[in-house]
């Protein structure tokens, strides 16, 4: 059997940008597109696949998901919980796909498994792909590399089309990840309980993502300079809430694997549980704070924070300029559904992870300690 | 209506140790004790309560469990998580009670909801206990203080008896609610498909942790010893897998509440998939390592660790002497049950926080920025 590829080498070539990284952060606007192309039914307000490989009828029986991944991957699992829980009120169990594996998880019927992975080849989403099939419960892949192991072996899936991610720390592979659960959510929602108009609603919200992220990428001068005024900071937090917290996870994630700068992500009201004791006038965090229905909540976090002479780089909704007083930096982002903000939240923290990095002086595409796809258990 | 104390003022004096935490680290054999008191049932493998004001048919009609807390109480909710799923077969939801309480989670008919709290006045875990008897559901507190809000407005409960815990990073508290989420574990099983013979090896290995943990405690010098060698470090990670994940969150957060150290926890093969960036020769790992059925996959994630030339602290059991050669320092445990291991293993990281908080010279029971239930939101 002859795999074709999909890309060509000089699709691989950084072109104008200095490392790979920043070339894939910029390239978010075409790769999300591409993610969501042919798979959009405005009209009926809904999304289509070609290779789920299951009946409506099936798809409609599921009671519960769970999804099975590590790393990047796993952190865009944690908003396809939101998701699906949200647009499709499916229940929904994120695992670590090193602990899945080994956990004998009691699995109810008729649960669907999701395995999410950029290459389709990391081993322990591949054993815990085996053993919920082994188990007899269909496994649908969401990956990038077409013709990849799990690509193979799964029941169905959906493919990311971002094309080749070189940069050893994942990006566009996460927000294509991010744009297919959303149209998966939306399509189990929509043979549920999710109206029409919700549906055309969420449709339009992710249509606008490709030219909002480019106005995002219009800051990238001014997050280089935010990033360098942090650079020679020990530590940093990543607080965010419901859909934002794992944009937090992933903020934190971006910046340890490629600056080595100890980075963490909270729910921002756990902090005051313990973490809150690390604060001080040397540790940032960075608070995503959209203008949504938490907004008054995650102020009240962000102001814990600052009590406690931590500086903040908020994340908040073009309009809000009354914030920018009470933070030391600030960046916008455009409007949109509480659901679809993780895909453009995750930008600005991406290109601060990478200048943050390249401040330093590391090697950003080939940070330390660390391969592109983790074959090896 | 009048509510009676359970303890004396005098219980809560410091007696010889010199502070509060040290003092209540020692009383876990005590304590963990007092937890199962008049709660074991040998003759039938079991375990009984008084206050769960629920019939066993109801109990045995429970589907589904979720859990929702905060801070400590999160990570032995996490403990509570695979003890139910192994011992009952029941499926498990953790949830931060902060974010639980605003995400409108689908929910499932016969789920019983666990509100667990030292103080049971913490504000998020009581705004979810609220929000889910408003959506019909049971929800039995798991709580140390008796009379509070808490456990005033469960349905039902079971209570600690662990005394007044006057530091600020719990510590019997947590060994307390693992305890007993093990003996409801144990009973919800008992009542499923768990025979009476592991019903009996359970009740035995728990019956047992008290003198275990004495023996723990003796190792005192030396845990001081190791915390000496390592307090002026930067960063610190655990390492653990299964029941011991959660461990391994709880070491991190006792040492980030009060040694202000930025130490996290991971599930230990989850760290290739970026944190190993982390790793060097100042960053020591503390890698908890039973002989158990995880034992060869745990000691290769260590080696990867080693590899990276970051210095490893091992939790490892009593009779693995070969371990002790490939790592820089060793703590040994006694034999267990793997349901059993995370009492035991709990105990060296809340001395090895303790002391290097010392050696640092900070104010062990009153860590900056944290106060000790948190009412607010």
């Amino acid at each position: 059997q002859i795999s074709q590829l999909e890309f060509s080498p000089e699709q691989a070539e950084k072109g104008e940008f200095e490392h790979f990284m920043l070339k894939e952060i910029f390239e978010q606007p075409r790769t999300v597109a591409n993610a969501m192309r042919g798979r959009i039914d405005l009209e009926e307000g809904t999304a289509k696949f070609g290779g789920l490989n299951m009946s409506v009828a099936e798809l409609r029986a599921i009671d519960q998901i769970v999804i099975t991944a590590c790393g990047t991957s796993w952190h865009a699992a944690l908003v396809g919980e939101y998701l699906f829980e949200e647009l499709a009120h499916i229940p929904v169990e994120v695992e670590y796909a090193s602990e899945f594996r080994y956990r004998n998880a009691p699995i109810e019927k008729n649960t669907l498994v999701l395995a999410i992975t950029q290459s389709g080849e990391t081993a322990d989403t591949l054993a815990s792909l085996r053993e919920t099939k082994r188990r007899g419960h269909k496994v649908l892949a969401i990956c990038n590399v077409v013709g990849s192991t799990i690509a193979r072996e799964a029941d169905g899936g959906i493919y990311l089309h971002a094309g080749p991610e070189i940069g050893v720390a994942s990006t566009k592979a996460f927000t294509s990840q991010v744009t297919v659960l959303s149209l998966l959510a939306l399509f189990m929602g929509r043979i549920r309980m999710l109206s029409l108009h919700r549906g055309e609603k969420i449709l339009k919200a992710l249509q606008a993502v490709p030219d909002q992220m480019e106005r995002m990428l219009e800051q990238n001068g001014e997050i280089r300079r935010i990033a360098q005024r942090f650079a020679s900071v020990r530590n940093f937090f990543f607080l965010g809430r419901q859909y934002n917290f794992p944009v937090a996870l992933e903020g934190a994630l971006k910046l340890k694997e490629i600056s080595y700068i100890h980075a963490e992500g909270y729910p921002a009201a756990e902090m005051k549980h313990g973490p809150i004791a690390l604060i001080d006038d040397q540790t940032p965090s960075v608070v995503i704070i959209p203008s949504d229905a938490m907004y008054e909540k995650t102020l009240s976090n962000l102001e814990v924070v600052r009590a406690r002479k931590g500086p903040v780089i908020a994340i908040a909704t073009e309009g809000n300029e009354a914030l920018a007083k009470q933070v030391d930096e600030i960046i916008y982002l455009p409007q949109t559904l509480e659901a679809v903000f993780p895909l453009l939240a995750v930008v600005p923290l991406q290109l601060l992870a990478y200048h943050v990095a390249v401040a330093r002086g590391c090697d950003v595409d080939k940070p330390r300690n660390l391969a592109k796809s983790v074959t090896v258990e």
